[in-house]
This record gives structure tokens, sequence and C-alpha cells, in this order.
């Protein structure tokens, strides 16, 4: 489309995307390590453009930077635009970027239009997002809060082995704060949390819109490190009854889980199952070996929790019966859970307002992955999401977000924010 | 058992076994390197042993080495005993060695009792047997025989990636004879190939013979580097309905290739089926990403070709089916084929008789995994096989062959020699 179609804060979104993409570019993608080099650039210019825009920043003891609009009354309190902006290894520039730049596209609009808002808008931009660099949930999000699990600060990036507090200290912040439960915000003076992400899979391509509201955060369970383990032999020597093959006790895994899968879509529920890694040890495979051990990822996300539960009971009785079947076992090794989070009806009604108003399709759609907004849920803050139309999916280099759709999130959520605190029909 | 008890062969046996296993331990485990140090190690300690006993060395092109104990008629035909010397990585120190020990303790065994046998004896020690090294079925033997494939010379060494023909040079061999496939020895002047293996799963641990005679070998074929190719896409946001997920492809095919081995069993075949290797790709991989590849190795076996065929279409069947209902694609990669080898019934018979005589329980038994024996049971040469009993199976640490099984294995091969020129009953 052609540029000059866009909102002022559209054009403001595009330009910073764009220096963003251009110095963290890592061929085929861009990486912006949580606490590395990337966020760090990420966060220096949104801080900029912000300054720009005449708010007011600070960071907090974790990092997360608050870019703050003073609004008419300090009382009230803030509404919060938040997400994340570091990135997996050769992924996309938007997974994250573009919900913090959507933010910053929101003030560029008060300012163009000379709107002060009844309350402050807060720009958060927090960090740590990507559970791929530290195996936890919204690590970032969480120490903004007070809530992060002291025992969290040890846990080790996976590029670099040593540990978010040392990370956090490299990146001058404060992580003995952070253990202390020091939160860089208070929950009871945030009004809203919104984020706005990009889709990551292809409902809103499906259904032909730019801009979807999310219904609900999925919640649910990871089985990181789990093994099936059988014993090493010869292909050709070890005969059929005194095998105990690692690979044919994780197939009939597979099939019994997707049986369950199956099973539960008849009921009328929805869930997601998903081997993210299977993994012979390459010390130990072969083209003539049996194998005695294979690793792999078990992911399990459904929007219920008790659906969740049924899922892991049924896995642990597949552990046993394959287990017996095929004179294997399986090792669980450590197991995440993250809760499911509902978004506040209250919002989306707001968005469902403001989108009627702007004749602008938006449906409802639900969120399988999870995101900073859980946590705000999680602890009670009336939560929103915007979901933006992108092809291709997030965590690679072939994300397709048009600018044009993020202008329809930064046209709805101007008018969010803008109507916030009117009279409701 | 008490060493005194051995044959002077058998303690022969044990004290070469012993060197070689001290000089080439790799914690966990031996490893010889074909053409390596390793390798070339045993080599030289077995001429050497072999020269004191009266033999003469000579090596052929390819670095196989033949030690021989002239007979009495240089017109006829020599008796060759033959195994190689090279080992996995952190294998046992029993696979392939046992059986060129075995060939020099026969040796010592004759010259004790102050035997001159008709014919030449040859003890043959090949070079790169193990299929880890190169890609390539014996190809040591197969030179010996002046019948390797000029293109084999150009197969990488797994761990240096230097060709075969590099790493004959370095050790002071004429890959160019091999190229033009000079032989090193002629199959006309070989009357019998016997060689000494130990057992490679639990058939004679189950029937408590210490030694069996192996009834044939069995022919394969092997996708090394097989895939299964969906899309890549993020585990909580693409829907069931959009995946491609290579897990799932892959999990079909080990059910369907299962179910065609269900039905050969059924039918009165014998097969082996293996996955000796399941990989998603580490720079793509996670516990959020559903799987767009899933890489494998596939390795096939049977002693009857009909039952190869029937297996290799009933695979390309599953490849298209699974590919049709899971939106995936499998992409097939090289594929080694190696042809079943069948045992001279002449050799058994006179095996037969030497065991009756000694009584010594002998049974007999198939050979699943491939052996130098194969190429000169292809090659038209009178072959036959001893398997010695072993336990945990081979090309892993764990190799339990008893010297006193071993022995049993050396007396009996004793009088297969001594006796292979008498009048047959």
């Amino acid at each position: 489309m052609n540029n000059a179609a866009l909102t002022a804060g559209g054009r403001l979104a595009e330009r910073i995307l764009d220096k963003l993409a251009e110095a963290t570019t890592d061929a085929p993608g861009i990486t912006r390590v949580a606490y590395g080099p990337g966020e760090r650039f990420a966060h220096d210019l949104v801080r900029r453009e912000a300054e720009k825009l005449g708010a007011v920043a600070r960071t907090d003891a974790a990092g997360n930077l608050y870019l703050t609009l003073n609004g008419r009354d300090p009382d009230l309190p803030a509404i919060v635009i938040g997400s994340h902006l570091d990135s997996v290894a050769h992924g996309g520039n938007f997974d994250g970027a573009a919900g913090v730049v959507a933010g910053l596209a929101v003030m560029a609009e008060l300012a163009g239009q000379g709107i002060r808002l009844p309350r402050d808008l807060i720009v958060l931009a927090t960090r740590a997002e990507e559970a791929v660099w530290f195996p936890l949930s919204y690590p970032g999000s969480q120490a903004a809060l007070g809530l992060l699990d002291p025992q969290a600060l040890k846990a080790k990036r996976s590029d670099s082995g040593r540990t978010l507090a040392d990370h956090m200290l490299e990146e001058g912040f404060d992580p003995d704060a952070v253990q202390r439960g020091v939160p860089g915000i208070d929950v009871n003076r945030i009004a809203a949390f919104v984020e706005v992400h990009i889709e990551q899979g292809p409902r809103l391509v499906a259904a032909g819109a730019p801009v979807g509201i999310v219904t609900g955060i999925a919640g649910g369970f990871r089985y990181v490190d789990a093994k099936c383990l059988g014993a090493y032999a010869h292909s050709g020597a070890e005969p059929r009854f005194a095998r105990h093959d690692s690979v044919l006790g994780f197939a009939d895994l597979v099939a019994s889980l997707e049986a369950e899968w199956n099973a539960l879509e008849r009921d009328g529920h929805e869930a997601t199952i998903t081997f993210g890694r299977v993994q012979s040890d390459p010390t130990q495979h072969g083209g003539s070996r049996v194998l005695g051990e294979l690793g792999f990822t078990l992911d399990v996300r459904s929007a219920e929790a008790t659906v969740l539960d049924r899922i892991e009971n049924r896995l642990q009785a597949i552990f046993a019966e394959v287990g017996t079947n095929r004179g294997v076992t399986f090792e669980k090794g450590p197991r995440f859970t993250w809760e499911p989070a509902t978004m506040s009806p209250t919002l989306i009604a707001k968005l469902d307002r403001a989108a009627t108003e702007l004749r602008m399709p938006a449906p409802h759609v639900p969120s399988g992955a999870g995101h900073d907004a859980a946590t705000f849920a999680g602890a009670g803050v009336p939560t929103a999401m915007l979901f933006v139309r992108n092809e291709n999916g997030s965590h690679n280099p072939y994300e397709a977000m048009e600018i044009a759709d993020l202008d329809q999130a930064i046209r709805l959520l101007s008018r969010f924010v803008t109507d916030f605190d009117k009279d409701q029909p």
C-alpha cells in the first residue's frame, strides 16, 4: 500500500521496525538475544523515540523499560501497552517488537492530534520473553510485577550458560532487588494492560481480517528433556524378540497421544500436542544401531485447565502402557507449566466498540502461544490482546506482517485509549 | 575357567587380545579406526605373532594382511581364515579381532602338534570392515579380491573427512593399484574362506552353546540420510488443520513398516527393520516448534532377497500414503544395498562333522549382520562362518565373549583344517 495512506503512527512504526531489522539482522532472519546486544539496541532505540514524543523513560531492577506519557490526573491508574523486544535466534522482526512499536505509534497519534489522556499511558518494553533463552515463562514481566521466583535468577541462558542474574548485572540492572520482589510497577496502578502481537497461526489470514481481538491465552505444560529409554543393539544381529527399541516406544507414544487428541476434539475441546525436538544421541546413533535412547520435548496447550489435566493423566498412563508393551521406560525430566489466562470481558467489549465505530472487522481469536499479557492477567490486571494478521507464523525469518495491518491495530488501539474514560453506552 | 584348561592356541589368543585391548583402549571401550593408528597397531601385532609361528607375511595394495603357513603341495588352493581388525568408536575388543586371532591360534595348534597341512593356510586380516568409518560394504575384502568399485576410493572417512584413497596412501599402500583392480589373492586359489566372529545377538547365549555354525548372512538395504519434510510452525499458534508435522509423519511410517514386518512374520519370513538415527535439526528444533523436518536412517535386513524387495515396495507405498495423509513428503537420500550371502553346504557339513567328532554342540544360526565372509561368498568362494557365544551384542564396550568359548571355536576350526583333505565318510 501507499505509505502516505498510513497514519502518522503507522509511518513511525514502519521506520522504527526498519531500523530494528537493519541493526539486528542475523541471516537468515534477525536475532535479539534476551539481555544481549540486540535487545539492548532495541530498548535504546524505543527509549529515544518515546522521549521525542514527550514520554518519560525509566527502567526497573530487571531492565524492563517504562515510557510514560503523563495524563491529566496522576491519581488514576495507567493504561499500559506492552510487549517484548527480544527474539528467538534467526527469528522475525515483528514478534514482540511490533507490539512495543504499536504503543509508540499510539503516543504519536495522540501527540499529532494534541490529545492529552485523563490518565497516564505507559508503553512497557519487557525483557526476556522468548523462552528459548531462559527456560522460564516471562521472567521480564514477572519481575516487573515483583513476582519472579528468586530461583529463576539462577536459570542459565542457553547460549552463554550464564545465569539470568549475571546477565541482568552485566546490562547494569539489579538482580538483588528483583530477588527481593521489588516491582517496577504496582498492579493496583494499572487500569488495563493491552498487548499487540502478530498472530502466530494463520487464523486472521484465513478470515481475511487485519486485526483480531484475543479471547484468552492457552495454558500448557512442557517436558523439555524427556527420553524413551530402551537398549542399544546391533540392527542386524539383535533378534526382534530381544529388542528394546526406543524408536518404536516413541512412535507408540505419538500415536496414543494423537488418539487422545482426537477424542478431546470429538468431545468439543481444543488443545495442541507437539513434539518440538526428537533426537537420538549423536555419540551413539548410526545406521546399524537399534536405538537405546530417544530424547524429545512434548508441548501441550489448551485454554481449558481441565483439558490439560486430562492429557497429563492420559500421558502417564501411556508411558506405563508403552513401557510394558515395548520393554522401554520413559524418563520425564523437568516439567514446566503455565496457566491459561482469560482476557478481560470489559476490555474486549471496549475493543469491540472501537472496532465497530471504525467499521473495522476484528474477529475474536484464541491465542495458543503464551505472552507477557498472561503475567498481567494472572496478577488480576484487566488485560486484553490484539493480534495482527501475519503469514508464515512467528519465530522464523519469514514472518510477513504488513505495516498496513499493524496500522489498523494502531488505529483501533488509539480509539480504545482515547475512548477509555468516556461514558459507556 | 582355569587358563590351563585352554588349548595352546586359546592361551595365545587370550594374550594377543589382551595386548590389543591395552593398546587401543578409548574409554569407554576400544577404538581402532579403519586405516588409523589402532588398526595399524593391530596389523603389526598379528604380523609379528604369525611370523613367530613360521608364517610368511605380505600385504596387498589396500593394506590387507596375508599370513601364510605353507602347505606341502603349492598347487592346492589355500584355506583362508579371515576377519577384520578395525572397530567402531568406543566398541568392544572382540568384533573382528577375535576372528583373526582365532586363525593365529589354529596356526599355533598346528605348530604345537607338528602338523603340516597339505595346502597353504592363510590368515587374512582385512581392512576397514566397519561401515561407520567409510559408508561402504567391506571395502577391504573387496579390494583383496580386486572387486572394489573405483568410486569407493573417493568415499570419505567419517572422522577425518579425507578419502579412502588418501588414507591408504598415508598408511603406505597403493590406491592406484586398488583402482586398477589388482587383487591381493586370486579367488581361484582359495579352497575355502572361513570367518570366526562373535555373535551379535543373543542366540547362542539363549541356546547355551559356545559356538554356532552360520547358515547364511542377511542382505539388506539402508537409507542413511532420509528425511520426513513438513513445515516448521509455532506449537501454540499453528492450528491443527494447518500443520504439516514431520513427527506425526515419521510415527506413521514407523507404525506402517512395523505392520508390514508383522505380516512378513505371519507369512513365515524373517527380517529386521531398524531406525538407527532419528534427529531433528538442532538449529531449528525447540520446545515450541512444530517440526518441519525429521531426519532418520532406515536399515532393513533379510536373508531372502524377495523379502527385501517386498519391504522396499511397501516402503515406497507408505511414503506416498503418509505423505498424502499428513501433508508431508519423504526425501529418501542415498540408498546402500548389500546382497544376502549363502554359506557353503559342503563346508557346513565339514564343520558339522568336526563338531560331532569333538562332541561339541554347534547349532546352526543365521547372521543378521554383514561380514567380510559375504564378499568371498559373493565371489563364488566356498565360505563358512563360526559364531562364538557373546553377551551384550557387539559394537559396544560391553561385548562379553569368554576366551573359553573362543577356545571351543579354535578347537573346532583346528579339526576342520586338519580334516579338510581327509576322505569324507
